[in-house]
């Protein structure tokens, strides 16, 4: 934070990060920003990235704001844009209309961008105060960041577990093993990702249809399948609606042309990836996702998909529903094998948030240092 | 709780029960009572059942307040005893040093009081006031009641384990998987219970001191094994020290007896019991504790033991403490074979506490009623 900076902006802030934090999972490829617009200590406007990435934040919130905004302080969670896109820059916009003082959470690193929002502001004579709550808004904006700077999106890796690490019994019997404020909980953390993922295990044994359910009219995530051989169920719940909710798959390139040709047929989208070890490489997934411009990535299992990610270190964070009950050894494990002899090589976690949600608890793990 | 109680009693009375857990896992047979003692309003006795399970609670707070408990009112978390054992009935203690009022969190159920402790008291004149936080009681003193109603001690199962259910790595490393504050609040658990008990294979594989360290010094619970054929190591922690704390092995009834005079010619004592399945019987070791007079066990698995006791419904609580590392497939599983086929049949608990320890998370889970 700048010496500028009082609590009363951090306060400011907060609310702008509350309110960008709004459309995280309907905006990709662009950033989910908030903005609030204070004169005279009064909100006078206030705006987030609208679902499909446009408007902006600021435009939102200074259309908002009309003449009020004239002379007053624009609270933004990420740099104002500088370039010329489908829209006029939002730094532009600011000068434009005599906005006195710019308080941002963080930088853009959009190259782009980076420096260039700011400078536009100082240059037009406007305070510029940045590193507000930047700890915050770099957690919020994760993906968004992790795709500029490592080309892949964030990725959430979901477990839904018995007490001893298991997510069905022997006989594949599976629905369910946490209750229904856990599933709630799991479709809220679907809305918030660009993207939903499960393994090609996954997919056939389940026959998930992997949407969003019980939030409203919304835009929803891409539903993301990851099968080498492309050996999905063609008449599964994924197949039968591709043409109404995006379902784009990762395969191996050797897929043959009929099995293309039918997902194709059935309005899906088909992404070759790499293939190491007999697997589709996890990271070329990713990669993949990202150049589609997918910023969050939210993966639902099997155990041999989520597996892979974590062996190849790409979980950012853990999202562990944990119920009371055991299923034993011969129930199917959350996870597969990890190819781990030691417990120094285990991929390690710390505890971000821990609580009960209905009968069951909720464990987020984050990556550790 | 009966009309002629008040808030201000329920609060002596939190006082007595908070007084009363000191000593859980030191006094058994006896319970771990608690007593109070207010005149005016003032605190002037606090007791609680000593180490070895005598002199009982409500001597120690009667010998602090002296003359002062004349006149006053006795808050006690459990029926004061009206038999003549091996130290006078506090039941007539209370009377003759003129009590006026006794308050009691809950009844005996040991057929020598019930009910007649507090005839005495009411026979001499004392008003009696019985239930004040009961629930609270009857959990604090599960155990006691558990082995007066079904012979049997209260069972907690500690699991500490990977993200993924796992104990060990492939190739055995379990050491640690929880941090040390984890390991410390194990230690306290151990303290809190008369008995620790594991199965044969982690005796072997761990080779455990199963002793409580960091507490100070105070009476260790006694250690348990079970172990089928008696082949525990005989150079291993349990064996060099079953001379300084109690080691009881519960072993099945066909071991050869070279084995069971090498056990007892190192002090361990042996308790056989039944063979089922192939296994010793979980609910025969249990009723074998019993016997003996243990009221709290604390098993510590392995994954064998662990299962067979969750099988035959005989885990009252777990205790299970997860670290933020995944160990995969392939890792040691925490609970054996189950032989479920149905989530139906899968044994339930219900969520009772829930925190963080060090970087670990540690959940509670209760029998689901």
């Amino acid at each position: 934070m700048t010496a500028a900076a009082t609590a009363e902006d951090a306060r400011h802030m907060a609310h702008a990060l509350a309110l960008g934090r709004r459309t995280r999972g309907q905006c990709w490829p662009n950033p989910a920003v908030g903005c609030v617009i204070v004169r005279d200590n009064r909100i006078v406007g206030r705006g987030w990235t609208q679902p499909g990435g446009r408007p902006h934040a600021e435009t939102e919130a200074l259309r908002m704001a009309g003449p009020a905004a004239r002379g007053a302080t624009a609270y933004v969670t990420l740099e104002p844009c500088s370039h010329h896109g489908r829209t006029p820059p939002c730094a532009d916009a600011l000068v434009e209309v005599g906005i006195a003082r710019v308080v941002a959470a963080i930088g853009d690193r959009d190259p782009r961008v980076s420096g260039a929002g700011f400078a536009r502001l100082r240059e037009a004579g406007i305070e510029v105060v940045t590193d507000v709550l930047a700890e915050q808004a770099q957690d919020d904006l994760g993906g968004f960041f992790l795709r500029i700077d490592q080309g892949r999106p964030w990725l959430t890796l979901k477990l839904a577990l018995s007490l001893d690490g298991r997510i069905a019994t022997a006989t594949g019997e599976s629905r369910w093993i946490t209750g229904p404020e856990a599933r709630r909980a799991v479709h809220a953390l679907r809305a918030s990702h660009d993207a939903v993922m499960v393994g090609a295990g996954t997919a056939r044994a389940d026959d998930p249809a992997l949407t969003v359910r019980g939030f409203g009219d919304r835009r929803q995530p891409v539903r993301v399948a990851v099968s080498r051989h492309l050996d999905l169920p063609l008449m599964g719940q994924l197949a039968r609606t591709a043409r109404e909710v995006p379902v784009w798959v990762c395969h191996g390139a050797d897929v043959t042309a009929p099995l293309r040709e039918a997902w194709t047929g059935l309005g899906a989208r088909l992404l070759p990836c790499a293939v190491t070890a007999g697997r589709v490489d996890p990271l070329a997934v990713l990669q993949a996702l990202g150049a589609e411009g997918i910023t969050r990535v939210f993966c639902e299992g099997g155990g041999q998909l989520a597996a892979s990610l974590l062996a190849a270190d790409l979980v950012d964070e853990l999202q562990v529903f944990g119920a009371g009950l055991a299923l034993g050894a011969e129930g199917q494990p959350g996870l597969g094998a990890l190819g781990i002899e030691r417990l120094a090589e285990a991929p390690r976690f710390r505890l971000r948030a821990l609580d009960a949600v209905g009968g069951d608890t909720r464990q987020v793990w984050r990556r550790a240092a």
